[in-house]
């Protein structure tokens, strides 16, 4: 199988002009198959708040009532994705922005109010992997918005995180998947306080016994829980790294 | 050839959702290949009085600083496309938002300052018609906004109904093109102050004669004018009628 790329940047790396254009940059050096999936929950609640709409997270998630929705609509699949487009054909890179909605790539069910009532957020349902693998066999890269739709007429808010790893699950039928995530840190650390302490690779029972250790702690377990889940369903390797390097030779090898 | 119909709506229609539901029922209907073109004007108006931003126009075109730009990035690129695409997925339309950007569709430079400087603003180049046939033939229906890009990272602000008789031109060479543009009359009227005064059919001749007696004038001659050139460049027939009658069957049929 051909080997695809599947990079996951958050929304701090895509809103900031410098570092979105190094980004793009490096992105475009990536040879083979590729994909981008991008944030922006940044210039989200920034725009909500110039609008006068209030950001109420929980957990991390943002609570996306009727207004908020517009909003992230206006900014994931318009402002940030089209800049991230344009940039990328203007390093030659054919792309194309997509939300789940866009030839129906990505299906979610709104999330069930149990707890809390997260409104318009969608769970990920079904990813079209044949459809979006005819598209980047014909050498177009599907640059994708954390949106998803339900199929009735509804944009549905939806994590990053988990439309790169469903994303790169759906492509691992046709493809040999490596999914990159980005993130603040150079990779999963030994030492939280040193930087350069990246553990270059981890398997399941190395992961076992660093938690047990408390060397790997907080956001980064379910970040890894993920990662293994991606592996068991087929992507070849997930890689934790800096948006810094994304050439798949730095950070955090899981396999 | 098969049969392709692009129709052109403007911002109203799309951004009231009664009339876009209605819209949308009536596209589904339209039987062949087909393309949307759609505007936002009106959306992107509030959205940057809201955000702060005065609209200025000159003569029905929009100046486009940078802050504007956004705000059209995400208003027609997003918020407007978006809904529109999800819509037609709700009725089993495998639709695909684009702008010129997307897969590199359409092509623009930025206007030149003359008298005016018109800011981020783009006058079509090239629209790729090979790539967007493609697209069509795989039964993927193009729902496209107003907005282009220079090629070097640049989204530019785009008139519709230039992108709507471009595109139609470029398409006239692997479909036979029907170009339907709404506006709020049911056609070209032959007595402004009766609705049902529909011209049905217009040649160039009677088109002169028209507006030599003074039947046909203002805004419409131009919006004649183009329909004309779209006819000249391949397009098999423009109608201009009202977005309730999208059918093909009503409005003024221009050969």
């Amino acid at each position: 199988m051909s080997h695809l790329t599947l990079v996951k940047v958050g929304g701090k790396i895509v809103e900031e002009p410098a570092s979105l254009q190094k980004l793009l940059d490096d992105f475009a050096q990536i040879k083979g198959y590729k994909v981008l999936v991008h944030g922006g929950g940044r210039s989200a609640t920034r725009i909500a708040s110039q609008l006068g709409i209030e950001s109420q997270m929980v957990n991390g998630r943002r609570i996306t009532d009727a207004e908020t929705l517009k909003v992230v609509t206006m900014v994931y699949g318009g402002l940030v994705n089209k800049n991230i487009v344009s940039g990328l054909q203007a390093r030659d890179i054919n792309a194309v922005g997509l939300t789940g909605a866009d030839m129906n790539v990505i299906l979610s069910d709104k999330r069930p109010v149990k707890d809390i009532d997260y409104g318009f957020v969608g769970d990920v349902k079904q990813v079209n992997g044949g459809r979006l693998a005819e598209l980047i066999k014909s050498n177009i890269v599907p640059v994708m918005a954390p949106l998803t739709h339900d199929g009735q007429g509804h944009i549905l808010n939806t994590n990053a995180d988990t439309i790169a790893s469903e994303t790169a699950k759906a492509l691992a039928a046709y493809f040999d998947v490596t999914l990159i995530y980005c993130f603040e840190k150079k990779g999963v650390l030994s030492d939280e306080t040193d930087d350069n302490s990246v553990i270059t690779e981890i398997n399941r029972q190395q992961f076992s016994r660093l938690v047990e250790q408390g060397v790997i702690q907080g956001g980064m377990i379910p970040k890894l829980e993920n990662a293994f889940h991606a592996i068991d369903a087929g992507v070849n390797q997930v890689i934790i790294t800096s948006s810094d390097t994304i050439d798949g030779r730095h950070g955090t090898k899981i396999r």
